[in-house]
């Protein structure tokens, strides 16, 4: 995961243009892409596909001809969607187009402006601190033009219609955390689902107007969105957070509260700010779609500036986000509701051969515990997940006796777990 | 309001007799009142209004003249409802109608005693320990005639007809804090309103008997109470304290929590004692009336005492009281609930500037905030008394966001909040 | 009570047999039994009733001719329904028979094989560690034949239908806790009881199998089953616990944490492990069963052990049961629903002797603020018990205040409370 992080890194993404094209191009190489083209000008719910923006070159040259701020050392050096500039300016007229972090003097910002017309450069405030009076040259050679709005989708076909949406950002330039990690984890995950139940939608797009023009398309399929994740700043050394869909109660709110249970981690309730849970939780949609991250949205002093580089990130953190989702998805696989086919009394495990024969002990094992917790709940109103819950037991303890009981005729599915 | 405390604290109030017309005399100055005189005998729900009980004089005479317990330096030396008395007695024959606190031995007690024919006279046990055998005179110049109960009634018409009910009660004699600074608050904040929504009532009334007969006369009425307070010992030292109405989670319970959140303060649960809530909130009318004091009932050493001066109730506590009635007056104005227009996605607030325009930057402001937790929250369910709980932010600013997104065309008024 | 316990100790019960035939023989002294012997073979639930189990003698005989380990001393000391044996073995021929106890080297186990076919003796560590390389002579001087399960039942019938069934386990057997205590404690329980409102079954039957029998034979009875308590463990030094039913919010969970609330107690939620309520809660009966025992199941050492002795339990702690089982059925008996039929402002007690007629005064008695919380919550929704957990008094002054009430016409008895 963390090679794919660092090819992906120096690429500069937009909510437009061919730093996209090129990310999901190399998303591509790990899994089969679905990349959707949407031309500038089309309607999406409350919105308009912008035009199209991309850039080769931006620099701020000083009268010695040296580059002192330059897009090929980082394409955060420009503010996103900068229309081009060629001119030559004193250090006070470039002034208000400069943008720095004066309590991170070391670092440079990152800035976009993507639906009002203006340009402008992102640098350290260590290098502003250093700049003459000029006169500089200045120029951004971008276009912003008619094209398209790309984004891409990965689908693992379940063996039911019920989909599970993972979503993850894909407009973000140079910035490690947020989101190439994301990109990285929900790639890996997506490799590693062999024929599951649920049908498995992953979803690269650009943050907003990406997941906005994917549900204007997507109206009726998301009736179908039964459990959802959008997952950002996978990498970082931080704990894991989930933040609650705007449901609050949704069977991935309780999966998840479960899964993180014994990890390190928060789990804090919606709030419309972060990415794009915001536009599956608006609430005409209001679909069951919490957001996994490490540090959550804007929570750490790198967020939105160079220091989130490929050295804030690391194997082991993301490593351990894609393994809490790989419990997740376990969950949201074995869960179910049963019917205890024999209600009235236990039923004689013994004579079964699901119990050991010899009384009197206490020490009495957890799978024993797992069939008689399972087989008092198994009453069609608790699923699997709240047999785990309510007993206090691991979901695979659980969900292993379930299949045990199964086995010997005396349960029987009767509907969805949550 | 201190002086209008100053000036109610010597009349001799009761729950019938000239002192409460002198009070509502007083309170007239300020307000315009609906002043109502029901007659003894009239029956009221389950009980029947008293014969009226006024009082000229009272003392006790020790053989060289002297009043050592005299009706004109405190009317709280009386038993309110005592009958009248002209006799010549020992101590040992007076003794049976003293009244002291014998653990507070500077300070009279309040004593009363409506519905048993009897009399006494309260002292400092300092004054009993100080008195020989007599004999004494003892004379009350009272009468206790058929007359009637007075009560007034102030309105401020709103554009609706749902009403916010603000009682207080007019039968306390010489204490400042029961319930004169009560009335002071109430009037100061019948004072204060503007062609408000809500209509707002104010209940000047004996306590009990007079909360009792106005529920009797206005049974029709009760419906419209859709919120309500009685209000008592509102200028103490002490801190705010709210008691629930009998619901425990009507609108005004949980305006008075959220307005008292940030202010020290004390919430309670209902309990069917205290001032008029236990008449207000009685099974059969149940009405949404909780009680804000600042010491609650009984709560406090000079409660009921001679202690309970004017000295007692401060101008800042009294301020302070108003200040938080007049927050949930804001409140109860403001709160609504609000359908959002456009629910599918966010709304493109930039392109109606209603936000910033340059993305990016993790300091968006408390406004934007607000903005996009009522677009969220505002599916007809939620009020925004609601959303500013659930978001955290002032209800000022989320009612000035639920104003700008109702300009722009985005939200539309469903209903009444809570 | 602890001469009960003394006097059924030597007794070999199991589940099965004329050990319990004994012991209900004794019990049936102190109360009318109904006692049923059910076949060999009949089937019962997802169960059959086993063969009859009976011994006379067991014993392991060194070459000198010791018993080093004799049925007569402990009859403990036999697996329970051991098959019978007769035979000469070396000490590791015998090995596999034997069962000890390595962490508490001085105690005998327990230990039964009811369904699978084998023999056995349980012994201390220290006797093991003593015994040579043997021969040794080897006698289980048992039967297993076709016969009877046998359990009894006492009613004591009330003025309605409504039953609450107490229910101990008969088939443990030299355990003085585990269960002689709770039998003890029944047994004192039914006989305090007189002309109550429910009816209230005792069931003494072997564990398992025989609340299996019961249930099977009684299906239509269960649904009259109005509260329920297994009664275990009842004599130990430590705090009561109180399991709740499977339904966690029936009357009986309730009432029994309102009557543990102030003694030192622990109340655990239910789990289906422990003792009959496994079965009376299983999910096809779903019976308001909680139980009450003090150190709840396997929750201390000797439990299962020798060290389960009539030393280990006491007179005062099976009083102290006795005690919280007696306040939960005064509540059980006096709870109610009442509704006010004054139910418009409060009525005025006064008038009717039911309140001090010297107002002004703030030590109002508990028995006028328990007159006030049951006036203002009889609704019809409210009962006694709610009333007084919501007013923090005592359940016996506001069962007291409500009949006061009645008496006064004043209010109306319309359910059952819960």
């Amino acid at each position: 995961m963390h090679a794919l992080v660092e090819r992906l890194y120096p690429l500069c993404r937009s909510i437009t243009g061919d730093g996209v094209r090129a990310t999901l191009d190399i998303v591509g190489e790990h899994l089969e892409l679905e990349v959707h083209e949407v031309p500038t000008g089309t309607q999406v719910l409350d919105w308009t596909v912008p035009r199209e923006w991309n850039i080769r070159d931006a620099y701020v040259k000083d009268p010695s001809g040296t580059r002192v701020v330059d897009f090929r050392r980082s394409n955060l050096h420009v503010v996103g969607y900068s229309v081009p500039v060629s001119a030559v300016m004193t250090l006070d007229e470039l002034r208000p187009h400069l943008h720095t972090l004066p309590e991170q003097p070391g670092l440079v910002p990152y800035r976009t402006s993507y639906y009002a017309e203006t340009w402008g450069f992102c640098l350290s405030q260590d290098t502003l601190d250093g700049m003459g009076p000029g006169p500089y040259e200045v120029v951004i050679d971008s276009t912003l033009a008619d094209g398209h709005l790309t984004y891409a989708e990965h689908v693992v076909r379940g063996r039911t219609d019920e989909e599970v949406l993972i979503s993850c950002h894909v407009c973000h330039p140079s910035l490690a955390n947020d989101n190439l990690a994301g990109i990285a984890v929900a790639t890996a995950l997506a490799g590693r689902l062999r024929e599951p139940r649920h049908t498995y939608r992953f979803l690269f797009a650009p943050g907003t107007i990406g997941a906005i023009t994917w549900l204007a398309r997507n109206r009726e399929r998301t009736g179908r969105v039964r459990h959802g994740l959008t997952l950002a700043c996978a990498g970082d050394p931080g704990a894991l957070t989930y933040k609650r869909s705007r449901r609050g109660d949704a069977p991935i709110d309780r999966v998840m509260t479960a899964v993180l249970r014994d990890r390190p981690h928060t789990v804090v309730d919606f709030a419309p700010y972060g990415y794009d849970e915001r536009q599956f939780c608006s609430p005409g949609f209001n679909l069951p779609v919490g957001s996994l991250t490490r540090t959550p949205y804007a929570g750490y002093p790198e967020y939105h500036t160079s220091g989130d580089d490929v050295g804030f990130v690391s194997p082991e953190a993301m490593a351990d986000t894609l393994d809490a989702l790989w419990a997740a998805v376990q969950v949201l696989e074995r869960d179910g509701r049963y019917q205890n086919l024999s209600p009235y009394g236990e039923p004689q495990l013994g004579r079964r051969g699901l119990y050991g024969s010899l009384g009197g002990r206490s020490d009495t094992k957890q799978a024993q515990m797992a069939m008689l917790w399972v087989l008092n709940l198994s009453d069609g109103d608790h699923g699997l997940l709240d047999i785990a819950q309510r007993s206090g037991l691991p979901f695979g303890a659980v969900a292993e006796a379930a299949g045990a009981l199964e086995g010997a005729g005396l349960l029987k599915r009767v509907g969805e777990g949550g």
